[in-house]
């Protein structure tokens, strides 16, 4: 029986994210998983797919805060009510992780033998047979090594906008010891890095939820103590107990018990809009032009016409987005500081225009 | 009594434009001179009131189209509906006018002692009390000289967009004779006629309606048999027997009757959205924000945001104009060629995308 000499798969779907990179596209009613950014479908659905190319449907669970409940459910129409984890409050990805754990071991078949994989909901990640290959790898590691297993991915340029891991010893083929984990380098460090050999940090993430629990319960005393709210199923008191806390910070950079899979798969968290320019197909002058947009003699521009039309003339290097009733105007190099941009911005603009 | 004094005088607003130029916020059903490109009223309402500066306001005339007849009215409530003549077909400058002097001369209580004074409606002056000082004392050129009358500007700048004028000996003081009429130099020539003295060739002209009338029908045949059916009063007849003919051409390069008034004023034809950084008042950074548009980290940008929010971030010399329905990006300098990329668009976005 294909159960038994495997284990049993559960996919946790991140899909927590407040949606101010893709702004104004996104906005906190529509964060950008919920946008189609790597292709025509919105990001969230081409995560589901692979998810369910990696465990049974019903095995894919979703956490996410209450309000995007109704996008989800238009988007995913297969999706049932109890694949939904609707977080009580947005505590950061320790405690969601956690809640999570804690039901996939109430709901698996075989507890002793269930692997779970953690995956963001608004990464671009190809091709699927390579993406694959590499979680069936690291399903095996995870189910077998009592680690908590990262995946890291060869890097394609000395990105300074991602966290990077130094891997140590080669524990099995592909998965290997952590020896650091490092913050998003200045340029020159990260070409370093990358001559050195470090990984991006995906932040994709397996391990048996047991690891994961008593992982959380030795070295993360934030919620070591209300680990028995979610046994008892008592969520609501759990979230309103923890505080804010990445899984990052709270547990892989203080785990002894770490392994990183050496990830053989293009991936991107398309964190802002230039982005967009790397994992899309542009036309003959480098230009993404998306809806109703136009280009006369345009090079290596960005047009989003998502609610009318945009017509672009004589422009190098500019974003165009038109989305949520504002025109935002920027280069592709400053597109990448919304934050700034935000802070500066009234509210009302800030939600989008209309 | 001061009629006798002085000569009655009739302004004929020209208000023709078809509206490329300030593309998308200027559409054929909305041309440039109902834009408030100077200051938040539109320049026709501005040109309107230097006229009734200069006349009396029933003595303003206005050439236009028939389907800019309901803005004229909605723009200039206090216009007489026999105060617009309403173009059959058409024609250019050359035909427009010759009605408007036949008109004056049916109307005038003193035709042999009536000053004509034709304006452009959509051009850029300041300040008034200058415009009227160099105004009465081309009055007084037009009324005595037996000459067709054109206002020179003194070059504030090598302008490639302009013609220039080459003055000869002075008549009177401020009113010379005229050696050549020049058409659009390029920068070099710019240089030299700057340096030389040339003035540009602003458009406005002062005449008698008589002069004008026997200096048609002297060196312009391509009208001249067909004033007679402007006598007649049948107007139809003479807009559909005429070619197409700018006064420019079809009278003003071609009689020796000319004279050239030297202006003491500013002047604009705010040819192109990029003369908006000339004429507006700007931020501190140099950049011109129009209604709901918004500019963080932006230096010499025109930001138009006329039918929803604008944000700009970190842009130089860009002009976005937001309007009709359209959003339009450019360079400063590529917005100039808007007849190029209008050319380049599909009907719709042409006239306007909503």
């Amino acid at each position: 029986m294909s159960a038994n000499v495997g284990f049993e798969r559960w996919v946790v779907l991140l899909a927590g994210g407040i949606g101010s990179r893709f702004w104004p596209a996104s906005t906190p009613a529509r964060p950008k998983q919920f946008l189609p950014l790597a292709s025509d479908r919105p990001l969230i659905v081409e995560t589901y797919e692979r998810a369910c190319a990696l465990a049974s449907a019903s095995n894919v669970l979703i956490v996410a805060g209450e309000h995007l409940s109704p996008h989800l459910q238009r988007d995913l129409p297969g999706l049932q009510p109890d694949q939904l984890l609707l977080e009580p409050q947005a505590k950061g990805t320790a405690p969601a992780l956690a809640w999570a754990a804690s039901e996939i071991l109430a709901r698996a078949q075989n507890p002793d033998r269930t692997v779970m994989i953690s995956l963001h909901s608004d990464h671009v990640i190809r091709p699927l047979n390579r993406f694959l290959a590499t979680l069936e790898l690291a399903i095996r590691g995870a189910g077998d090594l009592n680690r908590l297993l990262t995946v890291g991915i060869r890097p394609s340029r000395p990105e300074t906008g991602y966290g990077y891991i130094e891997a140590g010893a080669e524990l099995r083929p592909g998965i290997f010891e952590v020896s650091r984990f490092v913050e998003k380098p200045d340029r020159a460090t990260a070409e370093g890095y990358v001559a050195a050999g470090f990984v991006w940090n995906s932040g994709m993430f397996l391990w048996r939820p047991q690891v994961l629990l008593s992982e959380l319960a030795a070295r993360t005393p934030e919620l070591a103590d209300e680990l028995a709210s979610l046994q008892a199923g008592d969520t609501a008191r759990f979230f309103g107990a923890v505080p804010t806390l990445t899984i990052d910070h709270g547990l892989m950079e203080r785990s002894p018990n770490i392994a990183v899979v050496r990830a053989d798969f293009e991936w991107d968290d398309v964190g802002a809009w230039a982005a967009l320019l790397r994992v899309r197909d542009l036309d003959d002058h480098g230009n993404l032009l998306v809806d109703a947009a136009h280009a006369v003699d345009c090079r290596d521009c960005l047009l989003w016409a998502e609610d009318g039309p945009v017509v672009a003339f004589g422009l190098e290097d500019i974003v165009v987005v038109r989305a949520s009733g504002v025109t935002f105007v920027s280069t592709r190099e400053r597109a990448v500081d919304l934050k700034n941009l935000l802070a500066q911005l009234p509210d009302d603009l800030r939600s989008g225009g209309s």
